[in-house]
């Protein structure tokens, strides 16, 4: 079962998210314009406001989002001069998930942005906080229910890896420039499959005029195999290959192992939502992070520690635990030697929808 | 803070927890009828049947009670013909529990929860399980939006320990025959505050019509002090005092160690739903169980286990770790001695209310 890892480690996913936290706060303003949508004067929540953070995880970002949401809805409240309204604050992700660590620091939380937003002697509503376990390729919430769906870096992760493509995408873990077509397209397939049920679902749960933000890691080419996308699969796929040439990883357990991720185009969102047909497209936006970009111009950013704090449970669970250490430190090494010869940058797509009908 | 003991050690609440099995079995009959009244032709659910329960734990309890409602509502609404249902199951506890291993256990549970009703192939829908985290002293769910609640042995627990009691209780850890009356008042007006906090909250929450079931330790007598329901916390205090006087626990510790229970009589019950006003009492159940129950004739239940399972967490963070084995241990051999003196029962109060206005 795929989960972040856990804790407050070195290498945990709470210590390695920051550029969740980047990406996010890129997506901000396309966020807070949803909000501001949503909330005009008709249209205003009478009681409740109800929003859910779809793959939650258990980092600092997983609260980091509903709390600029209450504050930015409590700004429009105000303007608008209406009465208090409760928040309910949904937080999902899969069973796996440490939900108790998230559990554990929302007392404080909530005293933070109590202070944040002046609520302390004014008539700011209760927040309430749920855990909802379980895939957003489900239903994981009543009918008609939400007023706001919030997600990011998760709907790359595809449900299952697709089938069929064991042992035909030999010495690599990802689609690749020399994988068969036949794997290309059941990669494709499988993300076609997961993003119509992923927004199937929403549609059911999401109010009429309610909006969704979602951030995914995408690309800006036609080609699912572009080094835009790819590259740090392929690296990682380098490194196990060098370790498979020492003796130390089996071939076989390479060939067999492949990334549930898809990273979908621009186009190809597009042509899910349009299928689909109860969402209007409000917004989009596509932005370029350097891999080791720096926010105070002297840490680079650890990438390869994020992709560990990643894929770690995955790589453990079908290759043993013995191999981690080794694997990341090469990866690292192939990083180094790589951005010393090219840019190296991911892509994200963020889209903006809302339920028309 | 206040926690049973999570995992699935010997020590576990999740392996101790018998006896609160055998209380929801003995109150199941007054929950089925709850449901029956609530579920008729002309109220019943259009979408979605919002349950929540209140002071889950980890145990396999936690999802018993949810899984025989669902069941129950299920029958009736074949009955009824109506259509199928989305049920959203809200599980409460306070920060420290345990959501982890009732979140793990969710799909093995949704598993059998669907072969038991034969859904399988018919038009159950589907199940919505959320973790809500906090103190139920306090607002935990949107104004209007639960259907039924249901708590079992958890409201005999205090928000906190009475003020104004430490050192006034001295040589005890409950009420006791021989505590002053300003100890006895402090712990009844305690019980007052919170349990009037506790049916305002839930009448804010609970939909007109909407149904509660609440089973309290509790007790006949009039006196807060009587053996009914004092005698499990006096035979602790027995046991701390053998420890003090063999220098093994400093007395001081003891003298300001207060547990945080009250077991309100039945009038002092209904007092404060009257009081409260918004709630019909439409059932009360008194009940009594033997310690050493035993449901096989051979295995007598562990009542000092039980014990420690749900109040270890509390004495470890006032007395330390190292006394737990040797308290428990003599605990366990006072309750034998005492047992062959008297018969050792608990009272149970079990009350359902039906919110009127």
């Amino acid at each position: 079962m795929l989960h972040v890892n856990g804790g407050e480690g070195e290498m945990s996913y709470a210590n390695n998210s920051l550029l969740s936290r980047k990406v996010l706060s890129s997506t901000w303003l396309i966020a807070k314009e949803a909000i501001s949508k949503f909330c005009h004067q008709s249209n205003f929540p009478t009681t409740t406001f109800t929003m859910a953070e779809l793959g939650c995880s258990c980092g600092p970002n997983a609260l980091l989002i509903a709390s600029n949401l209450v504050e930015r809805v409590e700004e429009i409240r105000k303007r608008l001069q209406k009465n208090a309204l409760e928040y309910q604050i949904l937080l999902n992700d899969l069973h796996g998930n440490d939900f108790n660590a998230i559990f554990r620091s929302l007392p404080s939380f909530l005293e933070e942005l109590k202070t944040k937003i002046g609520a302390h002697d004014s008539d700011f509503g209760p927040c309430f906080f749920n855990g909802v376990p379980g895939s957003f390729y489900f239903r994981l919430f009543p009918t008609n229910s939400v007023h706001f769906f919030h997600s990011t870096y998760t709907l790359h992760w595809l449900s299952r890896v697709p089938e069929g493509i064991e042992n035909k995408n030999k010495g690599k873990i990802f689609i690749s420039s020399t994988s068969p077509k036949s794997v290309v397209e059941a990669y494709y397939k499988q993300f076609q499959m997961d993003f119509s049920m992923f927004l199937k679902c929403r549609a059911e749960e999401l109010v009429i005029d309610g909006h969704m933000i979602l951030t995914m890691l995408g690309r800006t080419s036609e080609e699912p195999w572009s080094k835009e996308c790819t590259s740090f699969w392929e690296f990682l796929s380098l490194a196990l290959n060098t370790m498979v040439a020492e003796g130390l990883v089996e071939e076989e357990k390479v060939d067999l192992f492949n990334i549930p991720n898809y990273m979908p185009s621009w186009k190809e969102v597009e042509a899910e939502v349009l299928e689909e047909g109860r969402f209007g497209i409000s917004h989009l936006q596509v932005s370029k992070i350097d891999w080791d970009f720096s926010d105070d111009a002297e840490t680079k950013y650890d990438f390869a520690k994020c992709v560990r704090s990643v894929i770690e449970s995955l790589l453990i669970s079908h290759f043993g635990e013995a191999i981690i250490d080794e694997l990341f430190r090469r990866y690292k090494k192939i990083i180094v030697e790589k951005r010393s010869e090219e840019r190296l940058q991911i892509t994200n797509l963020t889209i903006s929808l809302i339920k028309i009908k």
